[in-house]
């Protein structure tokens, strides 16, 4: 398993981040080893080992979780021949990795239309397809402007930052406590999620819910990029979505002693402040996110 | 006028911050080079001069302008001697540091009645007024819980949590992100003011707005500590309290080339969302601030 | 029809009360009066008037009324022998009960994980379950505190009381108009249900809508446990759920002579002060009430 | 002090209840006693003592309080005989009962005329201010609806219906949580309040509060009658209302074994949910109700 | 394409107008046009050029452009014979036009249920469903007021008072901008649609979304009739719904020179603000409106 | 009585309009015909009936009764001579004229300093003070866009649009019912005043409380220019502000026959959804419209 293992030590030191980086070398990282066996038995053991190491190194990524379980399904059965299961593996995970890269070319399309000439976008902490959507609607001629947060405690705003400057968009910084003082700036907010819940509500980065506060109050339309490959299935089941909890000296390194530190990564947004979620299958309300999972991967729900 | 020279300089340079010790150390910087002028007509330059050197080192600073103001109105007249001339800036700037110093006494003893035992408590940014009434409350026995936000770009947020933790109050820290997050723990919000106006609004650290929102969402009620020599006599005249904008490096000290950095210091909570201002005259609604002030400081309104 | 005309006048006494114990007890009178019939002219008769009978007892009885009609649909055809029709009463009348019994595991199920460890939970009226829910968390080691309601006119909350203590559960009561003074201390609401619309809105006990009311104010989760078997299909077609109006001796037994009393035994919770549904499916948006009942209850439609 | 010790012990059965009656008997007989005392040393004593007295038996009313302490501080001086005691007693004792009777008369004069011709209104259980008021408007020719609750715990709504029955008032009565269900039938909502906070906050029997939430969701005025002698002055000085917590068995006689019963007699609306406040001044915004104190009763505040 | 020309040129000036009316008239002349060309390469340029012209004539018609489009698929293939082209431009114009038939008489039937006997009905503009459905409610026997805007700038609502007083129901006009003023008189509001989008939002008459604000600050039911054949796909496909912007001297023929004039014939109205829509399926929650449309029309989305 | 006969006579015509226009030359009438009295007899039957029919002209028009009972007020005492009266006349009358200039002078200065450079103020209806204090800013050089109503039924957002454009305003003119469309534009909503009451409310122009109403939804302030001298001294006492009833035919002249039309004159904006009131005071809250009355204008309240 040293795939795995190499991947799941990256993926908790953050040098893998994003939701969509995380799923896909997750799966990659699964399939090699999986090929690498050489043996059923020990494939079969690699299969259930590695899954649950990778899906503990974060608690909120049902992306990943996901496109792990869909491989586990698939190789479940009895084989004939190692041959053949060597094969359902490619197949499988190849059908993963599809699903992701073609949700992501979908949302990315359909977000960029969203966009206007002369609009201002606001976003917060950094997300992919946020970045490459927006990157997307600049390369086909139009011209606004972006409003971001720097994203305590990890700066994931510089990211965004330094790559939407690179790619000659107007982009101005604030720190994360004056989204709602620029709100009456903004046309729209674009923000990334990672995860989605059975009731539509979203889970994101810290601080995302207070934007969404603040674009409702000022009847500012919100909407999330997410793949529906981002819905969690043991949300509808009665269980909460996890929410990570990360290292103390993330915000103060050297602090009194005495004082508490709380760091939660995520928070979430309920669907009462999304304007609409932006889908592989096209904008839609996140009420009816049920019932899209249900339409593009009905296996997520079984 | 050296006093005032050297006080102006160290406010411009933050070394002496917050709104009651700037307003303090000008009118006694004030006060002492006028009491060392070696005539009348000195004074009155040093009076006009001075003044304008000192209220041009912060923008959002009413408390300081309304008592070099009151010593301007005292001082305006004729005068027959130097030494009564002298006599009246003592009296006036005597009575000025004792508005101040009264209003400061009295706004601690009625907040700390309204911490309960048992409490959650949420701060934002430092203020003085707010430390020394929770620790008052500690002090007389009552045992709460604050939790309180880092309040970028200057962390003065650790400069609550050095105070409170050695005050040995159980405080707990968190990015300003993370407010909303937080809120159903929290008893009440209290926060102090850096100008008040003649709406009943109130404009104190950035982000303060945020929380008062998220706070109202969850029926969380919100105080804000605030002596009424801190209104803004402009404020009912038509204009807008000034927003001081600070330095982009605050945010970021070596951002790529081209993004743009905005840093406004504070923000305006509108009196909707504040439940009560916590005065020298006790417990009011934001909406009789001025009626508050018409009582106790008329001058301040002519 | 001896035992439909028992079921209905013991339903219509209060002496049958709940919607799950109503639908199974209709269900099981028609079915044991449809076995008991000599001929299939007299069973249809039955059948017909039966249904009608069991209708009319109460006026805001979904559950009951699909449960019927689902047997009429199955016994509608043209048969061959009496005993196909026999067995066929068998058949349908196990589906329904079937359909009851499963759905209520599952909704308790997936209830009692909702319930976190320290929360504290609040009711209102009596819903068994409501209870059951509560009492599968307790015994599956979560302590947590109940804050409910007595549920005027008729005391439901008392019997809720009984089944909550018996069970070990600490547990609070409250006069109803004083569930907005508690909302503060609650995690999240947790109710039962009489009827679901096509536009989302769930029927429950007078009080609930306020009780919905008062937690949205204070941004407090409202879930609704409900069996899909509840949605009133003639709600789709543009007639309103009708409302119960009970004797108003339940309120006051001797009111002064010229006072109207008016005693409505429901109210209506809009969809928009649901979280969720907590259903046999799991837990969704109400919004997407019509869709689950397609996917699991077609038949309902029809 | 025989009349104190019979008043307090009646105030404490709640043979004398209601906020007026309450306040009114407690100034006489501390009149009486005072009266009654055969030397200016045993007077003090008794004033000292008898307040105290008349002060514990309920928690929650400064209309009585505030009227006690009036003749406390026009008798705190030194007296040059026992003659001029009395006759201060005398006199301020009529002041007082003179501030009371007048008070009610203007807001029973005011409050009628804003009841209209054709509309429907809606109270929670007894005050005396409340139905002498819609009875005077009845009187005066208009021709109205009122729909009331019952008020558990203690159906003091039966109270109201009985004396508006009496008066011919087309009455109905609703349980109380089922005034949402009523609410939009509603033109207006009337209550009357046991105490009035700094902030203009109202608090009034258990379940007010949830009525102005009701009101306000569906744009329906909501009023309070309330005589500005209702005020209290701690409030302004930091401390809360209290809020009076009553025996369980109001609620339920015979409750299981550990069952718990909460019964708080009150709770607190809100300025934000009040229209007008209904004074001896006039209808004011509850915001004005420091300034108009001022106004009429400075020497509360002192 | 004589047919086509003259529609296109009375549907622009607005000699035809109304949804429906449009739609049927557009797939009408297109069906003539195709079945008076003289050869299949005739009727394939007419279709191509036709549709365009006439999805030119108005930017907000979704229903026009659905059924325009169900003919284009359905001719879109390659064909035998001239015969069968011309036999499924019959088949297929058959089609949609029994498509618009039906969904107007189930709209109309279900939504004449909704209207209650005694009720005070709310409607903007002129809608020919909003019209019929309250005349077939009128002729089933019930008695209501409907209230009703003149709809500046072209006063379509003195269509909607002849066509209603006509039928002999109690109907009373107002000006647009006193909707607010009159909310407290309705029962519920009952409008057309122009268009639905994939979020579950509105287009239709400006003013609408003016109407559903002051009905939601009333928590006065809003309702939509609404086809699903308005639904417009290109919004799920991240577009927005065109609003049209009409000729300014609609609003003022004499306008001094200098002065803009901004006529833009529809809003939208969010999902937020509806409490259903009224379509051929029955009463749905707007956030169902994508699977509703998946089940009865699911050519619509590809 | 001539000159207040016609007066009067313009008054009921609209020949004068605008609440300012109308008490300036109901004050000047009255004034004009005492001094033309020949006794003071005379004079006393003048004043009397002048007031009354004077009042009369208009319901909603309490700075015009003002005006008209300060004269009484200080004329309602015995005369030792008819020049002794006439002098007291001129001196009351100029002192009344006078108030009203001042206070128009006072909001013209204030509301001008809060119009900002480059934002868009939006206005509703015809008020001068709107229009000559956006010309004021326009002045000072501030440049801004105005968009505006036209207002029906009698189209007064023609004269702003004459008055603004001739200012050389960027001027935009919409229909009433697109308020909400265009509200995203807007920086600040500026509007005139008939009458303000003791809860902080105004009275304005059918469609104000809409467009407050549009401006809360999204955010926006808003603002109103009002003289404390439209302060309505009833509202105090319980009465309401009386709403103007106009003919039906400003709105249709040829209606159908059995169509009923409403045609308010004025509509009630509530104090909530107003951010202050910019008067001769400078720019308060309106929950202190009552204490601003006080201070300036005590005789009002008598």
């Amino acid at each position: 398993m040293d795939k795995i293992d190499e991947t799941a030590r990256r993926i908790k030191k953050l040098e893998i981040q994003g939701a969509t980086s995380i799923a896909v070398r997750a799966v990659e990282s699964l399939r090699d080893d999986l090929l690498a066996a050489d043996s059923q038995s020990t494939a079969q053991r690699v299969l259930a080992e590695g899954v649950k190491k990778l899906v503990e190194t974060r608690e909120t990524e049902p992306m990943m979780r996901n496109g792990l379980r869909y491989l586990q399904k698939n190789l479940s059965g009895k084989w004939t021949s190692f041959e053949k299961f060597s094969a359902q593996v490619e197949k499988a995970s190849s059908e993963v990795l599809e699903f992701y890269d073609k949700a992501r070319k979908n949302i990315v399309k359909i977000g960029s239309r969203r966009v206007g000439d002369g609009d201002t976008v606001f976003t917060h902490c950094h997300s992919s397809a946020v970045t490459e959507t927006l990157i997307r609607a600049h390369e086909s001629g139009k011209r606004f402007r972006v409003i971001q947060t720097e994203t305590r405690p990890r700066y994931q705003g510089r990211i965004t930052a330094y790559k939407l400057v690179e790619a000659g968009i107007d982009t101005t910084m604030i720190v994360d406590s004056a989204a709602r003082h620029f709100m009456k700036e903004i046309d729209f907010v674009l923000v990334g999620s990672d995860a989605v819940t059975s009731e539509g509500n979203v889970i994101n980065k810290i601080g995302t819910s207070q934007v969404a506060l603040a674009a409702q109050e000022a009847r500012i339309p919100f909407y999330v990029l997410s793949t529906l490959l981002k819905f969690d299935p043991v949300t509808i089941h009665g269980e909460f979505e996890a929410i990570e909890e990360r290292n103390a000296d993330e915000i103060w390194g050297t602090p009194p002693e005495g004082l508490k530190i709380r760091n939660p990564a995520f928070d979430v947004t309920r669907r009462d402040y999304i304007h609409g979620i932006i889908t592989e299958e096209g904008i839609i309300s996140p009420h009816s996110i049920l019932e899209a999972v249900q339409r593009h991967y009905p296996w997520i729900l079984v």
